[in-house]
């Protein structure tokens, strides 16, 4: 790639990025897209859809940025809690990386770079090729390559002082957290899920529990609920509580002809019936199943339970310590909030669970190496000759030169964009036929998942340019690896510079716009379906956009020695993303559920990972270059940022893990003073009911009574 | 090696064992060598030296064979402890693994080998190559290799139940023991180890310590004592206890004219003074010491205490639960018995620790690997014109045939024997300095790292046939290693079945015999030197014993399917060894502490790896021998044997890591109706007072007080 061609790129680029802001800020203020634009504002009742027209509404401003950028870190982390916090922390570290970086690398290197001339390029600057910016320019030998040996532990020791910086205060933040965090205490604080319970033959899981506890842990056991098995029951509660809202939002309307319906297919034939009738007669009958399935439900006991202690201190002591003699029975973990509970696949068995986290590893394994496979299949039966054998009747339409320009050019990456869209929701199936007991969890566990997967298949696949799997066997010869990547990786460097313009800044312009979403809202407004009656504001994929910050980070620290180049247009890339995603959290997603900023130490990880790939690679290209020397003293640098990296470990990851007593027996004070506590332990009592056993009574009831139950945070 | 020089060797070794145990049986009967066979016995007062002469004693019996063989199960646990019952019991399955591998190898394996015809051996029955028995013997693509294959898996299935119930039945009997085991509560069961206390400006170890547990375990604390430098102190006391033994020895003799002694440079010169007198003055100089530099202790705190709880559940709460917000303060570990503390390396702050354990394994590392080269220079200056050249004078000496062939056949031997004898003892060292708390840890800890040690330096570096670090180069290409082993491991078998006769047979032997230990019983004797002032009876050195029994394990699997004529030279050295351990056990050895049976881990961890090793060179053998289909089918077996350890350790190892909620509550219940246990509260508040930091008063008393202390088991 030339000089001139990054340029148009960049400009390009920028220009989409300002059309997406300029439209996002007319669009947003729009009524009709208020949904889509500050769902969480409206879910909150803080906005509210209507209002006058007036001018200033088609004229674009920027008060968004300001709106976005003033709430103070306190404030921010009161409003959006702290998985959102840490998530805005990931951006700020990574802009504070960048930045000193960037002034490193764009004052030191770069001009070095620039001077070397081992690569004969005599065009002038405007097509220059960027490689003369990179470090395959420095003459081979050339003791200059001593700066960017320099550079490296600098860099190093920049990243690793910011990465306990940050550690140390979210670790921090995490514990002030737990203090000062509820007005009520939390069940979830108080609970423990128990599996594998061995129910004696002649008795009932229930008493079981109930007997173990009060023999082991007389003076903290407050109650339990048992587990029952509600797969098919759950899925016609869904099915009932669906239509009691489209239900009472029909009755809220109570406009009469459009209340009119046929009782055929897609209700188009068959007599007409009145529509609310309708609905009613089919939640009675969905309400006879419902008690018939939960009156047999009582027996299906599946050895597992929620235990509830009297205090926080209680519940951590049986956490702790291993309850029974067989280490496979009385599997204690800590309960996760009652709303987050992920109750379908509450697999039980010690073994059975085992084995399907074995499954999993494998199918999550192969689906990360062999994900190319099938893309380079399908993308393969996009060529033209290849359509037209098979569907001759084209034959026409392909000769066109503007189809085939599209279909080659454009169908491989739409096909490859497609499947990648697929990665991260198989991710979430996988991780939840994993045995996690918590949305919360099961998006934690797939967030690593994608991760590794992104950074294989994007970093990786690329840098072995396509024939990845045929290059794969590199990693089987260890010594080769340094050689390898010092090769590959700054050969690739124009094409991730010109990833990072393209890809990195629309994707954030995009996660602005949510062009999807406003247009569904557009149609279905259009076509007068009643979008509000499912509106649910929806939460952050953390599983897919942790993954894609992280690999721009890594392209970053990748770079940093080789390519300098990268890393004003990654600067920028952070600087959208911290003011849009600011914005969003602020006003579009809603936090769902809360792991008290669990995701930090695979943010932590991955950053270490990025830092001994830069090492690995700068080793292999010293040597490349001819400066064995510089090579080997390289060497200690991955070795001290795994010490490190282990003594963070140990330093702070315990935090993450559990409370420590200290901090959950002061709680437990704090609680004791404050709160009527008998009340709070009668409400615990209820709070792990499975919410398909609540007896249901839509027909009588005039406000659900059950939502508050599935829905409160 | 040709079949006549093995059964020569086998004849040689196997009129040394008898030789040996000849000499035992007579030599035993002899009074004055009961310290020598029986210094248990003597210890806890069941023998007694002396006794009149007969005829009897002069005539081999095999008494002892019986004696060792008649103690139930059950009386050996109880006699000799849990850690002495695993031991047998490595040795019992090893015993039960090689009976049936013995009679796969031996009726079906060695049959198929001997009538193949790769090898072209025409010789006589007596003159045929040990390899005839082999795999290198069985025809290139010939289908019998299936039958090896089958085996392979059959072996493995067999090893794996063995192992599955050995760890089973080991764990039970640690709860059993555990529930069982003393009259008296333990103190260490109710005591952690805290170290990493932050004492605040202006505070004591002491008061930081009460403050913080009464502010967060007040129901359960009971005491504590604080940890001080005491390295100094702890010479002086060693010092004054043999000063002081030796007097009270002098005394008891009461034999004046032995009394006198010159005071002089070792006693020859100098006048003459009364030895009690002068012994005496020293001893009160030694107590005048010790009082200064006790007193001046008080202040020298480490930050580090030893805590008692009143309950073992309230110590295993403290233990488990992170106790500070920062997890590098306040870390709990169990406390070991007062009596297995070890003392002189109380490393306090968490980085010291963490910073000697890494410098520990790099040292630990580097000496196993590197461990040849020094040897191998070592041996190269016995090379005769070395000799010669450095030492002119010797010319004569070394042309004398004699010398010259035991030089150069002998001393190279010699030299590798003296550097692997310094291994255990170096590794106890390294072990101690990594900060173990306990003796017994450091050893556990020693097991593991000669174990490695010698798998690497005997087996591997044999295997790589002396060339070790040259053909190191394989561990760094991992697809080569099964096809390198799959040639280097079966061209050895021969060298390993004589290493199993030699070695194993005679070392086993020798263990009974105690060569050095009568020797030198012997000279104490002649020279009237007061040995049994000294006198303490010996332990068994786990972390040697273990490392050889598992070494001779690993060969048998490794050879399993490559040559199994090794295996019933391993049967006999496993039945010595069952017979010959029983006996020192019983007689020689005391239990000095006890693990409760960690040791297992260990050996359950090694033995996999042999699995799994013999895995890779089965794959490497039938890819070599033409037949890559059975290589390819052998690659499940290793998963297989992996999965079943992950599912081993999760089911049975955290059984030997901490005790479980329900033992240690029953066992505290069981405590409060048993005993008085304010009694026992009033001993757990001294028992770990540091030894050192006893009042002394030897002048005064006449029986040593202390001694309870230092020595009560």
């Amino acid at each position: 790639m030339i000089l001139s061609a990054l340029i148009t790129s960049v400009g390009i680029n920028f220009g989409l990025c300002l059309l997406f802001f300029t439209l996002y800020s007319i669009l947003r203020k729009q009524p009709g897209n208020i949904t889509v634009y500050a769902p969480r504002l409206v879910a909150e009742g803080k906005a509210k859809e209507g209002g006058h027209f007036n001018l200033e509404r088609l004229l674009p401003t920027a008060g968004w940025v300001r709106k976005a950028w003033e709430p103070s870190e306190e404030d921010f982390l009161s409003s959006s809690g702290l998985d959102a916090f840490v998530f805005m922390r990931i951006i700020i570290f990574s802009l504070k990386v960048f930045a000193i970086g960037g002034i490193i690398g764009m004052s030191v290197l770069l001009p070095i770079n620039y001077m070397g001339s081992q690569l004969t390029d005599d065009s002038d600057f405007q097509h220059k090729s960027l490689d003369s910016f990179s470090i395959s320019n420095v003459n081979n030998g050339s003791n200059r390559l001593w700066i960017h040996f320099c550079a490296a532990y600098v860099f190093t020791g920049v990243v690793c002082y910011l990465l306990y910086y940050e550690y140390g205060y979210i670790s921090s933040k995490r514990i002030a957290c737990f203090y000062s965090s509820e007005p009520q205490p939390q069940p979830h604080q108080f609970t423990l899920v128990v599996r594998g319970i061995p129910v004696p033959p002649g008795s009932t899981c229930n008493d079981t529990v109930e007997q173990f506890f009060r023999e082991y842990h007389p003076s903290t056991y407050l109650c339990h609920s048992v587990v029952r098995r509600s797969h098919k029951l759950q899925s016609l509660v869904n099915d009932a509580d669906k239509l009691y809202k489209r239900l009472t939002h029909l009755k809220h309307k109570n406009d009469a002809p459009k209340r009119q319906r046929r009782d055929g297919c897609l209700g188009l034939f068959g007599r007409k019936v009145d529509v609310v009738d309708h609905y009613e007669r089919r939640l009675g009958d969905l309400e006879d199943n419902l008690r018939v399935e939960q009156s047999s439900l009582a027996t299906k006991e599946v050895g597992a339970a929620f235990v509830s202690f009297k205090t926080r201190f209680g519940a951590a002591i049986a956490l702790h310590i291993q309850e029974s003699v067989n280490p496979t029975e009385w599997i204690t973990e800590k309960a996760p909030h009652p709303h987050d509970v992920y109750w379908p696949f509450f697999t039980v068995s010690f073994v059975k669970r085992w084995i399907s986290r074995l499954v999993v590893f494998v199918a999550c394994t192969s689906l990360t190496i062999l994900f190319l496979i099938p893309v380079a299949i399908v993308q393969g039966l996009t060529h033209l000759d290849q359509l037209e054998t098979w569907f001759p009747f084209l034959k026409g339409i392909l000769r066109l030169s503007v189809v085939s320009q599209v279909i080659t050019g454009y169908l491989p990456s739409l096909i490859l964009q497609m499947f990648l869209s697929c990665v991260p929701p198989t991710m979430i199936m996988l991780s939840s036929l994993q045995g996690y007991l918590s949305c919360s969890q099961i998006q934690k566990s797939a967030c690593t998942k994608v991760l590794w997967f992104t950074i294989w298949n994007i970093f990786f696949a690329n840098v072995l340019s396509g024939s990845a799997l045929y290059r794969v066997n590199i990693f089987l010869e260890p010594k080769e690896i340094p050689r390898v990547l010092g090769e590959a990786v700054p050969s690739q460097a124009s094409f991730f510079i010109a990833y990072v313009v393209t890809s990195g800044w629309t994707t954030i312009a995009s996660e602005l716009f949510q062009l999807t979403k406003l247009l569904s809202n557009f149609l279905s407004r259009i076509f007068g379906k009643n979008g509000d009656v499912d509106f649910e504001p929806p939460s952050i994929p953390y599983h897919s956009e942790i993954p894609r910050i992280r690999l721009f980070g890594l392209l970053g620290v990748t770079y940093f020695i080789l390519a300098p180049l990268i890393l004003p247009f990654l600067l920028v890339y952070f600087c959208l993303g911290y003011i849009i995603f600011r914005n969003q959290l602020l006003k579009v997603y809603v936090p769902k559920f809360e792991t008290g900023g669990e995701f930090w130490p695979t943010v932590h990880n991955s950053t270490i990972f990025s830092l001994v790939l830069m090492h690995i690679i700068a080793i292999g290209i010293f040597g490349l270059k001819k400066l064995p020397l510089a090579s080997g003293l390289t060497l200690p640098l991955p070795i001290l940022t795994l010490l490190f990296n282990e003594y963070c470990q140990n330093r702070f990851y315990p935090i993450f893990k559990d409370y420590p007593a200290e901090s959950l027996i002061k709680k437990d004070r704090a609680d004791q003073n404050q709160h009527n506590m008998s009340e709070f332990y009668d409400k615990l009592a209820s709070a792990y009911n499975d919410p398909a056993l609540i007896p249901v009574q839509y027909s009588e009831r005039s406000d659900s009574n059950r939502s508050p139950l599935l829905h409160s945070s």
